[in-house]
Parts: structure tokens; sequence; C-alpha cells
């Protein structure tokens, strides 16, 4: 136990919001709260935006109850900024800005939930205020729903991710095979690089009904074997489902969703609906089906609704263990998770890694868990993400429609 | 109480699915198990189709639990058609061939489920088998998440669909306003001729965070005072909610979705993204704001995770009516839905229309409770719409997943 430090604490959301990125707040905030050590608990308005700009929230004026009601409310509550700041050995007009910020209050701990560019944001901050001799605990806090930090076994935000896309394929197929006419449907996941959300469309399959063929980034697409696949289905069944990534790319390299498609295709002209109405065009014109493309867009990743209570719960305990940790003496570092079979159940073990070693790698989806064919998972991905969809929050309503947090965001001064 | 017709009965299923017409159907099929005079239940493969088809599966074979499971499982379980059959009058071979296998199966009773078309399907079958002297009770039981059945306050399908869209709108609108730089997003939400739906996202603007602009097939739509209302509140805000029926036109009638949009939209080619990206596409091509175009596409009819238990007990209560009063000898009627207030309380009270004053007319959102402006929703709406999405279901899951009823559709000989 190292020497106690004393003095407020900064928390900032940065990057993409999630279903659960407001548990973390939430166990961040609620930590800080309690903590002896804190004095004072700030949240900054768009992540670090909010530093610089100095435009902080004080938490301390929050109602608990309020609070609270964070663990089940979607989206970044403080607001997010994809502001990548400098390296800061080039420029740092940033660094030192923020070191006038965090003298002005007294900051002494820094958590920032995002990432991988949050991280590396964390891993700057905590270099360079140790380089001036400002002592300030720095801890990342993981968030993503793509699932793609390395070091961890999973982020928070990804199985709520997967939980609203395996659910919403299950609906879409049973509505896609209702009619006594031939359908294909397309159903476009996110995941630009990382295939994570898209193979969880496998647990629908898995569980009742779901997509015939899933499309991941981690092979490379060939749209010549796409079609074949998807009109062998057709003329058995006289229905397809098919869940494609959003990242899924040709060989060499250049997305599908962006490409002038091959020349096989027949499309030459640029596409403004998007990769799932780009392949529905093309199924189209090359069978005569009937076919339907749906882009689950951002439903996907602020569907709290549909959230996985293990996934809650994880994001709040890894929020308030960057805390604990920090007050007990650790700086620059993210927790991270673990995974332990107790009695072959699941548990999650909360661990940390050297914000150094997180920053600017992604990680993907294991090949050996892509079937054969390339457009399917195999038992092992189902194995790795079952457990974590696990439980359903008690949703706070209101008239039958979720009661989100209201927070006051008295600003600092 | 008229004489006791004693045979079987087929149920069936038509158009569009939604998150609860299996719950009509399952009100129909456990009554009409229950019913001493019906010796045996038939459940019509693809609606009509499965009558001329000769292919019925046997619901006296089904397991209780599962079929209690139909409850919660969203479209059409029995599958659905859109089989429009002849006036009898101008062509009688569907006729002859219905009467053909309700002879062989001593079918006296007939239940279809639907919208105006059904009714019509329902209404030309009754008035044939009477001009036949053939004694058989039909009777319509309604559906459509369009809302725009004439006669009734409100038809099974829709409260559930306005709930998805009201909660999914508020998830958007989380989402949509977390950077700090400006955001317009436009949400396209079923309904044709109706707007029904789309001014359900004025639950969410009412409750928390929802749309800041509602537009509806019921008013002309005009591309420069759209765009006038979008840059007003962005200027403003520097975020913009908005919500559109897929059924917008312009004063002369086209949709606004299929025409070459106005001169003034600097967009003269096709769209294949649909209306959200369509619209989308012009607003950024005008103000350079960044803009993302989201379509509920039918996420929003088959969102059973999501349903109104209100709306899960009247589509029951409906096919359970149903079966109840052909039972007692009522024969061309449909069931429908009066609003009674008991004490300040809303209740639904099931009453009887004549199945020839249902079909073909589409009943639209009143006039007087669209805003002046022609944008939005006056309190009149929530008013109506709020007591039908009360209420959440128990779901039943598996692995945290929708448990849907599996039946085991034996097919009669």
């Amino acid at each position: 136990m190292s020497e106690k430090l004393i003095g407020s604490c900064i928390f900032g959301q940065s990057g993409g919001p999630t279903a659960v990125i407001n548990a973390s707040a939430y166990g961040v905030i609620r930590a800080a709260l309690d903590a002896d050590e804190i004095t004072k608990v700030y949240g900054a308005a768009h992540g670090i935006r909010g530093v610089l700009d100095d435009k902080l929230y004080v938490m301390d004026e929050e109602d608990p109850n309020e609070l609270k009601l964070l663990l089940n409310t979607p989206s970044s509550e403080l607001g997010s900024c994809r502001y990548k700041i400098a390296d800061p050995e080039k420029d740092d007009t940033d660094y030192k800005r923020i070191l006038e910020i965090f003298k002005k209050y007294n900051v002494r701990y820094f958590f920032y939930n995002g990432g991988n560019d949050s991280m590396d944001t964390c891993n700057k901050i905590s270099r360079y205020m140790e380089s001036v001799g400002y002592e300030c605990r720095v801890m990342g806090v993981p968030k993503t729903i793509d699932n793609d930090l390395f070091g961890t076994d999973h982020c928070p935000g990804f199985a709520s991710a997967a939980k609203y896309i395996a659910t919403s394929c299950m609906e879409i197929n049973k509505d896609a095979r209702v009619y006594d006419n031939g359908m294909i449907t397309i159903v476009e996941i996110m995941g630009r690089h990382a295939g994570w959300l898209a193979a969880s469309a496998a647990l629908a399959s898995e569980f009742g009904s779901g997509p015939d063929l899933i499309y991941l980034p981690e092979t490379d697409f060939d749209m010549d074997k796409f079609l074949d696949d998807v009109m062998r289905i057709y003329k058995a069944n006289g229905k397809v489902l098919v869940a494609v990534s959003e990242g899924i790319h040709y060989a060499d390299g250049s997305f599908v969703s962006e490409a002038k498609t091959s020349a096989t295709d027949g499309f030459g002209h640029a596409q403004l609906g998007g990769l799932a109405s780009l392949l529905a065009n093309i199924i189209k014109e090359k069978s005569g089906a009937k076919v339907r493309g749906i882009e689950l867009s951002l439903l996907q990743r602020c569907g709290a609704h549909l959230a996985s209570l293990t996934d809650i719960n994880e994001a709040c305990a890894a929020g308030r263990e960057a805390v604990e940790q920090a007050v007990s003496g650790t700086t620059g570092k993210m927790v991270a998770f673990e995974r332990e079979m107790i009695d072959g159940k699941y548990n999650c073990k909360l661990v940390l890694l050297p914000l150094s070693s997180v920053a600017n790698y992604e990680k993907k989806v294991p090949m050996e868990w892509i079937n054969e064919e390339h457009n399917g998972l195999k038992h092992e991905f189902i194995d790795y993400v079952l457990p974590l969809i696990q439980g359903e929050p008690k949703l706070p309503l209101e008239h039958s429609l979720p009661r989100y947090a209201r927070l006051k965001k008295v600003l600092a001064k």
C-alpha cells in the first residue's frame, strides 16, 4: 500500500457510445464519491475536450438516485469525443493545458473510459505528468462494442451489442420467413476490422432461428463464392438470411461497401444505402429474387433495453476497480477481464494491464473459430460469447418507456 | 343463443406480420380447443393459400405449453400470404375449392386474422358460403401495425410497434447527441398511407429524449419547408433528430421516397437506400452537416421483446372473443376495440362490427392531432397512444435469448 494521495478526480468518456459505458461511469463516480482520498469528483464534458475546455461537471452535486440510473442509460451521458492528442514529444500544448486544469482543481486522479485510442490518450497523459513531476494516478477503463481491445478476454459494451444483434436476428428471421414466396435478407452489422459483432448473429442460429450465412472481415470476401452460397440455400429453402460485417473486404483489402464492386457483379456506380442495400441489389440483379437489406445501424450499440446484466455488472465493476486500485497506489494501468471457469461456471476476474500494452492493437476473431467455408462460426465462438450475454437487468421504466438518468450537470468554477 | 353448430374450425393468418399476431392465434386456438362445439382445430399454412392447397396443421396435436409460447413469438407462426381472392360474382373458382376443403374437414368455423384485405377475404367467403347454403360461421380478428382499420379504436400489433419505435427513438436520440460536433439524424418509420407509427415517435420526445421533428403522410410534404425546419434547429442546437413516415408525399401525391425529388434538392438520380438515406443525402448536400439516415425496417414490426403487455392481452382476447362469439351463433363479424375510460382509467371493450363495414377503408391520424406546423404531434395523440403501450410481458427466455414456440405442424390428411 503506497502513501495516501489526497485530491480530486476527473472522469471522462471517449469514443463511440455503448449500452453500458454509463455503467462504467457509475462504477467510477460512485466509488470516487465513496473514497476518502478523493475530495471532489468531476465529469469531463465530451471526454478530454472537456478538460481542455475547462468544462467539468461536479458529480458531488448529483442526486445519488439519478446517478444510479446511469446503470441503464445508454450512450455516453457526459458526452464523448474523438479528439486525438499529439505525442507530447512533438507538441505538448494540450498537455500543458491539461496540467493547468489538473492544478486548478487539484486533480490527482484521472479515469478515462474508452477503446484503443482512449487508452493511448491515457498513456500519454500518464507519461507526461510523470515527466513533469506532477503526481496524478491515471487509469483506463475499457469500452468498445467492437471487442477488439488487446489483452482483455472481452470488452464492456460488446456483450450487450451481441445480445441485441442475436435477439434482433431471431426476430428478423421469424419475419423474413413468413410468406410463401422466396426471400433473401441481408443484415449489416457493425465492425470495421474485427468481426465479433457479426459473429454474434451465430447465437440466433444456434438457439432457434438465425442467419444461414455469416461473413466476417477476418477473411477475404469473394463475391462469386458469396453469390454461390446464397443461391444454393435459396434454391434449397426459398429463404436465406445473411449476416455481414460492415468491414468485409476483398483480397486486395478494399472494403466491399466502398469499392466499385467486382466486375462480376454488374454494378459500377456508387452506392448510397450502405453495404446491406449494395449486396441486396447485386443479388436482386443476379437472381431476380426478392431481396431485402437491413442495417442494424446504431441501434445495435445503444440498445440498453436489451443489455446483458453480466455486461452491466462487469462494466460497473471495471469502473469501481479503476478507482479502488488508483486510491491504493496504482497508476498507468487499464482494468482488464480474465475469464475463469470455476466448477464449469463462467467467472470474470479483474486484472490490470499496462496502458502501453493495450493501445493500438486490434484483437480479431481467431481464425480457428471460423468455419472452413468462411461463412459461419464454429462452436468455440458460441462457448466464448454465450456466458457474456447472460442475465436481464430490471429496467427502470416510466409510462412503460425507459427512464434514463437526468443529471444536473453543474459546471465547476 | 342460436342452435349448436358442431364441426371443425380453420384459423389463418394473413398480411404483414406483427409482434402480437401470434397472441391472437393463441387466443383463437386455445378457445377453439376448449370449445365443445369445435371438434378439431386446423391452422392454415400461409393463410387462405393453405386452405386452397389443402395444407392444414392439426393444432390438437400441439403441446399446450408450446402453444402458449405463441403469446411472445413474433411474426406469423403459421405463415402468411398476400393472396387476393377474386369477387365470387366474377370468378368463383377459389370459393368452390374452399367449399370443397370445408366439406372435406367438416369445417363449420373460419377465423381469419389480418388487416383490410383479410377482412375483405373473410367477408367474401362468408357471403359465398351463405349463398350456397353451407353453414359456416366466419369471423375476422383484426391485426395491423399500421393501425388503419376502420371502426376500431386501435388494432392489435400497432401498440407493440409504437413501443418499439418510441424506445428505439429514445436510444437513438441518446446516441446521436453524444459528440461535440453537429449531427442530423433521420429515422424512417413504416406507414405508407397512415402515420400512426411515425407519430408514435412523439412518445420518445414527450418522455425524455426523442425527435425534434415528425412528418406524417396525413399532410403534404414540402422539401423547402422541411430543410428550413431542420436547419433552424441545427443552427440553434447543433443536433437534430427527425422522424419521417415512409409514406410522406408531395402535394401532387407522389411519394418522396420514389419521386425524383423536387428541383430544389439538387438530386436527380434514383436512390437505392430508401427514404432515410435519400433525405440524409439531400440535407448533407444542402448544409454540409454530418447526417445519418436510419431505417427501422422490419425490426419495428417483429420486436416482440419490446411488446406491450396491453397489446398482447388485447390481441389474445380478440382471438378468444371471435371463437366464443362464433360458437354462440355470431357470423360475418370482426372483433373490434372500443375505448372506455372507467374512473379515468383506460379500458378496452370488445365489440363486433360487420365485416362488410371494415374492408377497404383506411383510418388516418386525425388532422386535429397534428400541430399547425405539420412537423409534430399534439398532446391528444399522446393521450391516445400512451395507454396502449403499457405493461411488459414476462418473456420466456433460454440462454438469455427469446424462446419462441416450436410447433410440430402435423399436416391434416
